[in-house]
């Protein structure tokens, strides 16, 4: 590595602005830790207002930061897909490190990326993308390298985690406690993305992709977001003894395969995840040696992920990592499970008239696709339709499927409200 | 770095036999972590029995194999300070690397190693010294490296972990505690390393070395043990929502002080390092981009610190490494505050008779040194000596100190059973 490195900034949001400030706030304790001096020589701001942030150039064309030659690495804090990929590409293209923290990129165009960088002989890395401050991807690839890891699981989107929190403790709706996190900034006008659990499937693919070394295609991640959980779920799950969380998982699975999916979990109390509070993330990592280790802190917000950006700024310019770390893109696409054969227990909150006979009726669907039933509710009646809640003993999601389907067919239930797995393991 | 890294092995102790298990067992995975075959090509056992395990060659004299001119990296596993010290420095003295998972040789001789090291310009690794799998010092040198760090408290020591969460969860005395954990394993026949605080306080020392930059000396670490510590104690910490744990700390003080120090804490439950069970560590760093981060796992036994001391060694097969680590070795001594400065809530636990006015008496010896008494608790009498339990507001140490030397001039207090302070906070 050179006397000292020069990096170009793209994008200026809540990201970018705390890349910048870090960049120029802890100037000496960043060169102490990469060992030369990192500089921060331009900044692009599409709707840049002004010609300088402290001290630092601000341009409105990314091309002249992409394009300048005294620039060593790009970071990409700009999100989404276009136009990020593009600008990957030219600053991989024209011999530049890129450092990103964008899941949806890495994620949906990791083959791509990562061709290019090894092409041009430089390196993506991606620590921000996946647990904002928390250091899971350098966990998982250096300080845990001597393991076989076989399991990572967690709470990585910050957003549902606040909402369900909310939730849980101040007995609130989804659409309320929803509103909340985006007053408070936790949630975006559109919620689509954290909500719909796209953002956990995402970090779920590349959590995946880091520890076994297989491509996982985010779209076929097994992925059911939140938007279905009501206050009736999250006072069952209390009253029983669990929480309701989206877990994000990545493990690996029997013939070579990888088990990565991202679905709310009825999580028992006593589980650390349980106390994972507001937007926190926490992942567990269990490896041979290491047994189970787990990572806690804010998952999201300017700071924080800024904090991860320049970690792997730090890595890069203390050189010796491009070795190594380009020989750890993956090497093969990786082959997901079927879910269906993951055998869990079951939540069911079904609606069905308040009468007698009922109960009969339904057991005898869940009888007939050997799901056995552990427990039995049956709760307020509103008109004439009670809420009942049947929990299964564990069961492949194939048994599942089938019961759904026969229940469907039963005049008897007016509304399947939610499934939900119950318990981590 | 070479094209194959060499290590030698000294101490085949549960430590060191994880770490040859480890580097046989995993040797594809590590290569594939250090770029490079890592071969383990000998190991010493003063008390060896055997001449090979699992194909590594086993010899009695460490020296044989500490002057092998073939090999790269030294690994002591031997713990204590003698013959460990001896060994390090002569394998420094032939320009080979140490990485060690001894705390005690790395806590009371850090100046001494790291000068061997600065001038045979090589590396002294330790990640395995502190928190045994929890990556915590590649998370404070690497992964937070663009923070300044304000802050690291946690528990550091997993038998007094487990004699601790044993008195609260089985209501045993702190004896019976101490039987079953050494029965299990996670204490010594000789306790008092653990028992007495030592082992955390020298961990206490190299974390703040490694965050700060500065020397500790670990016998001016304020450390107190858990012996004291009486059901009675973990019964009221009980019934007011705390848990008692022995937290290290380690963070800036005023006029580029620090505050290093280990004693027990009484822990809200909602924290969660209450939570923190059986033999596990659980270390929070703050910073000041990140936040607050929190690494939790085993913190001993010895396939968790193989994890770590094999990581250690990736990170030097890896190269590179050395231009920057070399210059992170502390550059001056630390100057440590004065604990009684700080305030903090404590608890006390005196021995009175049971009679009238006693309390009159006591709570003046408080006011007199400006103590405040939040909560006053008289518990069963048992003959004529009643236990009296006082919570004081927040308080310096100063004043506690001289509220504890009226105290004992005092015919009513008996006996000062306890002192422990209130909150981590």
């Amino acid at each position: 590595m050179a006397k000292q490195v020069k990096v170009g900034l793209l994008g200026l949001g809540t990201v970018g602005r705390s890349v910048l400030d870090l960049l120029v706030a802890n100037r000496a304790v960043i060169q102490d830790g990469a060992g030369v001096p990192v500089q921060l020589v331009a900044a692009c701001d599409i709707k840049a207002k002004t010609k300088r942030i402290k001290g630092v150039p601000v341009v409105k064309d990314a091309l002249k930061v992409i394009n300048d030659p005294s620039i060593d690495i790009i970071v990409e804090a700009i999100g989404g897909v276009k136009p990020a990929l593009n600008y990957i590409l030219k600053a991989l293209a024209s011999g530049k490190h890129v450092v990103t923290s964008n899941k949806e990129v890495i994620a949906k165009y990791m083959p791509t990326i990562f061709a290019a960088a090894k092409k041009n002989k430089v390196l993506v890395l991606y620590e921000a993308a996946v647990g904002g401050g928390v250091p899971i991807i350098q966990a998982i690839r250096d300080n845990l390298a001597a393991n076989h890891i076989n399991e990572i699981y967690g709470i990585v989107n910050g957003t549902t985690n606040y909402i369900l929190d909310s939730m849980t403790k101040k007995d609130v709706e989804f659409a309320d406690a929803l509103k909340d996190a985006q007053a408070r900034g936790f949630a975006e006008a559109n919620p689509a993305a954290d909500v719909e659990g796209y953002d956990a499937a995402y970090k779920a693919a590349i959590l995946a992709a880091t520890a076994y070394g297989a491509y996982v295609d985010c779209n076929k991640v097994h992925r059911e977001g939140i938007t279905k959980i009501r206050q009736e779920d999250i006072q069952y799950a209390k009253e029983t003894g669990y929480v309701i969380k989206l877990i994000a998982t990545a493990r690996k699975w029997t013939g070579n395969k990888l088990d990565v999916r991202v679905h709310p979990v009825f999580v028992h109390n006593t589980h650390p995840l349980a106390k994972v509070s507001e937007n926190y993330n926490a992942i567990f990592v269990k490896g041979d040696y290491v047994g189970q280790v787990m990572f806690h802190g804010e998952g999201a917000g300017g700071k924080p992920t800024a904090s991860a950006v320049v970690s792997d700024i730090i890595k890069i310019a203390r050189g010796g990592a491009y070795r190594v770390l380009s020989q750890a893109y993956p090497k093969q696409k990786a082959v997901l499970c079927d879910i269906n054969q993951i055998e869990r227990r079951y939540y069911f909150n079904l609606k069905v008239p308040d009468r007698s006979g009922v109960l009969a009726v339904i057991s005898k669907a869940f009888a007939k696709n050997n799901v056995s039933i552990q427990a039995v509710t049956q709760r307020e009646t509103v008109g004439k339709i009670a809420t009942l809640i049947i929990v299964t003993h564990a069961v492949s999601g194939d048994n599942i499927q089938a019961t759904l389907r026969d229940l469907a067919k039963l005049s008897v239930v007016k509304k399947i409200s939610n499934v939900v797995r119950v318990g981590l393991y």
